[in-house]
């Protein structure tokens, strides 16, 4: 992308002349040509973020996540981060740890800096803290019908999961997720594959307990020994992430079982660590790059007080991979 | 609402001493602990919109980096932001995609905005772009004596990989690399392979194409399939990544080679996807946390013009995991 150095070399003056130019502030007539000249040539855009700067107005905006050190959520960073800066406006990142004071810590920070918005991904409730002031949009979370979201059709997804399963052969099902407090993603998910098993009436068990992240990789494991070694069959596995996923084939394949010729494995999320890695799981893909534009374009959109632009959800697709049967 | 005075009277400080702390001029180590214990135990916030006019500074941290969307990245990234966090301040982040124009746009938006500083990974020879204005740390990358910067000791990884496959029993080494203009870290890896290879007296080869990322996975397959149905032997690989050593492990896997049986492998860096995800190839491990804290203390160091903290080179560990024989 053309900068402010290159204009000003093409119209031979300084990097000052170039940013007074553009700030509006008097330069020698001459200069004023040139570096007129200079930008029409270049089709050079001036950086508007510098420009909100100067007139006291910030381009940050806020991203408050968990933890960006997981896939879904790095890949969800990288794509804001890019679609922002399209938009000359920066990414200021938070990390809140699940923990709901770091949260409200970070609105604060936020609504003292007077950041051009937030855009968020939050477990907690802190909506009755969002002040009318401060432009916010919500990823993944319904709050109210005040509070604009994006979000991927998470419902649609369980539903999509089990119609595949059922389509290539599977006659008892089991869905693993995790009970998160206003986790909406894993509700919906959940109520997604629940309505599908009756709808098409196949066997089905769910196993949601109330358990911790750092745990839950035991618990997955303990309770897919148990039922295998009690006979209770399963041929076919839709959870609610790429990671349970993945604790679910460690499991089967340490018993012995194989994947997908004896069970058949599903995930949901399908980002990969890095923009180039192989995923082998068969994964509902979130369209994350949508989502990351969609939450901006949906931020713009508060700050301009435009209602055209609303809450969106967005459409998921099934990666048929590794551990499903092919058709 | 926490103010100032409480925060000096439970840290048994004068006001000025919690000033000065939350506007990181140095003070006395033992206020400064007492200060911070106060500021946690309060959970007192600093108003930073106050802060910035009166040092007309940002608190706003630039860090510049190709792309969090890979583990290592993503993983520093966390633990930078916590860091800075830790100090009052904010991280700004700029993903490069390794794009040298888009590093200098980033830097002189950083200029434009007189954030705190720049922390900066990059593979670019950015440095004559860098202005003594705006106070600069790089990570993983030496430019000259006055940038400081701070990155692991790659060049001790690379002698400590070949120490341990040879503890193992190898008898012919092989190092996987890529060459990238500018990436110190890969080139010291490599580095401190050959000379250990040399001073040990053990066979090794060296695979170092100029290859881009995208196909590097199908360079390695090539290259190790055509060894070994030439009988060319090798039965320890160190890889310059993690993401290269998982590579490796895909094309042996394929070929039917066992792993670790046949061919022991070592990675390096060392980081989780996410935090809980459980290791398996055999790494030499990068300190991230560690590099996370000592870049924002020498960013602080610069800012300070406080000459006794300089640039750190620190040690990296060995991760005996299931892709090495057990001694």
């Amino acid at each position: 992308m053309v900068n402010m150095n290159d204009v000003a070399k093409l119209a031979k003056v300084s990097r000052g002349t170039v940013s007074n130019y553009i700030n509006n502030v008097r330069i020698k007539e001459e200069s004023r040509i040139r570096v007129d000249e200079a930008i029409k040539e270049l089709g050079y855009i001036p950086n508007v973020a510098a420009r909100e700067f100067k007139t006291n107005k910030s381009s940050n905006v806020v991203f408050i996540l968990p933890t960006v050190w997981n896939p879904f959520f790095s890949e969800l960073t990288y794509q804001l981060q890019i679609k922002l800066k399209q938009k000359g406006m920066k990414l200021l990142l938070c990390n809140s740890q699940d923990d709901y004071r770091a949260e409200l810590e970070y609105l604060e920070i936020a609504q003292q800096n007077k950041v051009f918005g937030i855009i968020s991904i939050s477990y907690s409730n802190i909506m009755p803290y969002l002040t009318s002031e401060t432009p916010y949009v919500a990823i993944e979370r319904y709050y109210n019908d005040d509070i604009p979201y994006v979000t991927s059709d998470n419902e649609g997804g369980g539903k999509m999961a089990v119609d595949e399963l059922i389509k290539k052969g599977c006659q008892k099902l089991l869905h693993v997720t995790r009970q998160v407090d206003g986790n909406n993603a894993l509700i919906a998910r959940k109520k997604g594959f629940e309505e599908a098993c009756k709808e098409e009436k196949v066997d089905y068990e769910i196993f949601s307990p109330k358990t911790s992240s750092a745990v839950f990789h035991k618990d997955i494991t303990l309770f897919l020994k148990e039922a295998f070694e009690k006979g209770q069959y399963f041929d076919g596995i839709f959870c609610a992430t790429d990671r349970y996923a993945s604790y679910c084939q460690d499991a089967l394949m340490d018993m012995g079982i194989g994947i997908p010729e004896d069970v058949q494995l599903i995930g949901f999320d399908g980002s990969r660590s890095y923009a180039t890695e192989e995923l082998k799981i068969s994964t509902i893909r979130q369209p994350v790059e949508k989502i990351a534009e969609e939450a901006v374009n949906l931020l713009i959109a508060v700050v301009n007080k435009d209602k055209q632009k609303t809450s969106k959800v967005l459409p998921v697709t099934f990666l048929d991979l590794k551990t499903t049967k092919s058709n």
